[in-house]
């Protein structure tokens, strides 16, 4: 395949940071990466409400260095990013939840440690090239669909502002400091080593794991519209963001195969695994006041740009999902 | 008047705190609370580049509570925003350039410390009414003029970036939390109190410093338009949102009298003085990049929604603060 040759030349024997790479698409990364070459470095907390499981590197974990650190800790940032030709900044908090229950949290990570992760890449190695985790939670509640890059960014809740900040960094280091980036606003990511214990990283992670268990899940609303990218699809964004100077200084959509309603997704989820069931409940209160409605991305721009395109159907998502945590559910929960 | 019989009624006796009361525009604003009759408690850093100056409280400084305390420092918050009927929040870190070389302190004054406040506000003071004062800078270089609310968010700097997410917080709050919160964004503000000893706050102030002094004083570049709103203007903005139900959860640009090139407001200036010099010097390359050209603000939804105006012209307004300086500059260089 011509793509992961070309990547092949791009990354072998360079030397890649991954920021939240014990987490889901920090993994799946590092694991692409190491297939292609590339000498890896990893920095994870850990921290039990993220997404980060050592698990996520089953096989490979002896060919990646893994720091275990917080973006937080300004002062070890420069020594980890010296010497590094590839930055990928995932490490986030990424429930919408929590970041309304514990803002300063949320803040401190998404925001206030993607600068000093920036001003550390501004001294020590401005030559770094850097794509980040950015979300379609920075738009809100749609005015129109597919949501393109042009729709304003009117976030619903903490998250969506400090991501916004976190984002705009990374464009404003680009611009004025040269410090080469790209920012890929992600949708519903989807795929084997997401978190299922709950629903901090996506819903699908619980349902997932409660239909594997044998358990009714619910479904909260259920007409609501999303597109689910797969994990693969998702790497290979990265990847390609990293490799192409067109994609400097730029904010991209992923989107996935044709958008679903929620409660269709459990229908098919229950019909790939072959048994199963779901309740539809009304959304909670809470939730309510910060959900965003229907939603699914124009990555039409990202297409043009740098050739990528969403190739895994959702039922290949959901069937390659549910084979992995059928044999590795042990480890997640 | 009948603007300030108002005034009175709403603020007579009401407990009123003010971030950042010993700068600039906050003095202004305590000055005419306490003359309306409130009990104006003041939280003000006085760190030497900010605009605090006790100066700016000479002759009422009795009638006011100061505390000399940093709004990054949260454990401090719960007891200063605890029984208070308005915040007037206007503590901030000003210097587009200042937030380039140092991005940390102003992400922990104009976005750390702002949901702090609010978190604050959320615990111990649902019931406070707020005003936040936000930026015309979070525009970045607009798109067309004047510049109303709608126009997209496309800051140029760090302290644009950070000021988005300050004024996010507020109105999510507002949203979500039901803390009731206006934003204005100000634009150039002029007037007795400005901070003259450099241009961190408004090259205004330097320009008045270097006139008074009987130095010539340096315009950059010259052809760009920009409008200035007179403080005691402001001040009537700040008072105006506080106390009408209509500005809740709203944000509202405030402009001035008809906008003029930086070389005819030097000119002006020299003029209305009777003396002095100045030359047009080009842009400094560091600050070119973080430039926003031209910008007036379109200031018709505050006018129609609240009924404010710019009701000082010009040339009284750089003739009032020249007339303050005259006897006053001793105090703050």
């Amino acid at each position: 395949m011509p793509a992961s040759t070309n990547f092949r030349r791009r990354f072998s024997g360079r030397r890649v940071l991954i920021t939240g790479g014990l987490g889901f698409i920090g993994s799946n990364l590092a694991r692409t990466l190491v297939a292609l070459g590339a000498r890896v470095t990893i920095v994870d907390c850990l921290a039990p409400h993220y997404g980060g499981n050592r698990r996520n590197l089953a096989g490979v974990a002896r060919q990646v260095k893994i720091h275990i650190a917080d973006v937080r800790d300004s002062p070890r940032l420069p020594r980890l990013v010296r010497g590094q030709d590839f930055l990928f900044n995932l490490a986030g908090q990424t429930s919408h939840m929590d970041s309304m229950t514990d803002p300063q949290t949320d803040l401190d990570i998404n925001c206030r440690a993607q600068l000093a992760i920036l001003e550390a890449c501004r001294r020590y190695n401005p030559a770094i090239r850097i794509v980040f985790a950015s979300t379609r939670q920075i738009y809100g509640r749609p005015d129109y669909l597919p949501v393109d890059e042009k729709h304003p960014l009117r976030p619903v809740d903490v998250n969506g502002i400090n991501k916004i900040a976190g984002e705009s960094f990374h464009l404003l280091y680009s611009r004025v400091h040269g410090i080469r980036a790209t920012a890929l606003r992600l949708t519903n990511t989807i795929g084997p080593r997401m978190r299922v214990k709950d629903a901090r990283q996506t819903f699908v992670g619980v349902w997932i794991r409660r239909l594997l268990d044998g358990q009714p899940f619910e479904v909260w609303g259920g007409e609501q519209v999303r597109d689910f990218t797969y994990v693969d699809d998702a790497v290979d964004a990265f990847l390609l963001a990293a490799s192409r100077p067109e994609a400097e200084g730029r904010v991209f959509n992923l989107g996935g195969p044709p958008p679903v309603t929620l409660t269709r997704l459990a229908e098919h989820l229950v019909a790939i695994n072959g048994a199963g069931d779901f309740v539809v409940r009304e959304f909670p209160a809470d939730r309510k006041k910060i959900d965003i409605g229907d939603y699914y991305a124009d990555d039409r721009l990202i297409g043009r740009t740098l050739g990528w395109k969403p190739r895994t159907d959702l039922r290949t998502a959901l069937q390659r999902t549910l084979e992995y945590y059928r044999t590795e559910l042990r480890y997640y929960v």
